[in-house]
């Protein structure tokens, strides 16, 4: 059984920085021979850190909200066609074995908020200061807040 | 068509000041003939505003995360059943045409940030300072603050 | 606790006959004060038995694949928006405390195939004679062929 | 971008001939370097095919309707978690290129009414002569009879 990790992350939103933190992120997890699995878009940190996991030769998982391959990133190798929006967002958590949210936007608070509710561990990196004290304290021990890319992977190399 | 209002809250983690806010919000959605929509347990804050509702000649449905019976609250007369788990978070928001949001937990915030996602109205009651600066910010003129439950019902009127 | 009756059918493909007997189930349905549940469309079965039922002073609820109101039946009170497409059929089949297919469509079987797979009750109506013989003997007990409305309506009011 | 092949089948109620076929078409698909897609379980069809897939080099992923782990077949590599019941046949369905169902129960033949309500092209084996002939109506020439671990072979190879 493949380890699974999950990126998740602004699409349209994502900033220049986080874009920049997923394809580093994705490159390790590519190099580990983990999968990468994000909600699959061409879009910001999925997009990014898919390309990044590519890159090393890792293999990468989209999963989809809609019923086909529209919007869906060229470095993903597999879709998971899910059709159902943003109730997917709950496969993505209980699908990785430990979920990075790299920036905040609605889809992503919504993905560490479902992450916290299944007890599963989540590292919290570019969240902003609201996202960070809001889930740190809700998430205990199980929410885990990285300052750089170096960070975050120090904490999953523990974790996985 | 029925007016349709969510309320959502944590179950076992409620506060009793969540319990008791949810309970006078579902008094006034009874009354007005909209439909109480919850997520249909027997616990804390969807169990209180089912009450509340019902006690009040309301109708209320539950949109319940599993795929049978246990577990329902006693007051809800329509229980639809999902069997996707926290998935159904989604659907409470979508069905919804406004939703108020009592008390802070990970469900709850999941069904916050799902809600701005979709472009919903929130009103936030009884919100962590903490999350009403993160979806405050995150959700701009569709997300409300109230501080008490008049400010909520008088800002429910204005939407529906 | 209200009972829900699910009568599922093909939306376009329904042939006048099934629409016929849709509408006079579905009236049946509201004058006992059920609730008529279907797949929320304006077309075919669904669209037919709400009718009847909201005819007939009847509450209906139309449990909906997409997220929004667009190919909403005007005969459906209460719409439940799932945005998960066909996924939604599962719910259709819990929700329901039983079930009335009429008419044989890709949708329709998908959802006698659902409630048998669940344990819940199902009446064929107008199916075709290979979904009657192959669902019978999947189904055993559980699944009744009906030779016209006034025996389905017979044996809904047995099972109720 | 990968070739997913969806093997789909009865867990506890598969005969022995279908486990027998599912081993023998989930090799060919482990060899072709395919993808080999099924519900994940530790039983009958889909527990056999991936077996099948994993004996000849291939990759195989589950698609489960839990939450967790449990009932997970030791013989898939990516098991996504749903959590979502028996709405996940829906996923099966969608995210597969072509899908092979081989024998016929209700989980199955829900998924062959979802694959051609999607438009999806649908190889049935060992399936019972009341689901050849009903669905073989219904799907028309997206619909493909095979008698034999051969032919479906055969027909996935000018499928693909």
């Amino acid at each position: 059984m493949k380890v699974i990790i999950g990126v998740m992350g602004p699409g349209e939103e994502a900033t220049d920085d986080d874009i920049k933190k997923a394809y580093l992120l994705g490159k390790f997890i590519g190099g580990q021979k983990w999968i990468l699995l994000s909600g699959g878009r061409n879009k910001g940190v999925m997009h990014s850190a898919s390309r990044g996991a590519r890159d090393n030769g890792g293999l990468t998982m989209g999963i989809l909200p809609g019923e086909d391959y529209k919007a869906l990133s060229e470095y993903v190798d597999i879709p998971v066609l899910t059709g159902m929006g943003n109730a997917r967002n709950n496969i993505n958590v209980l699908t990785s074995n430990v979920i990075v949210a790299i920036g905040t936007g609605p889809g992503t608070t919504s993905e560490i908020s479902l992450a916290i509710k299944s007890g599963k561990d989540v590292i919290l990196l570019n969240s902003s200061k609201g996202a960070r004290e809001l889930f740190r304290n809700m998430g205990n021990e199980k929410v885990y807040i990285a300052d750089s890319v170096e960070e975050a992977i120090e904490i999953l190399s523990r974790l996985v």
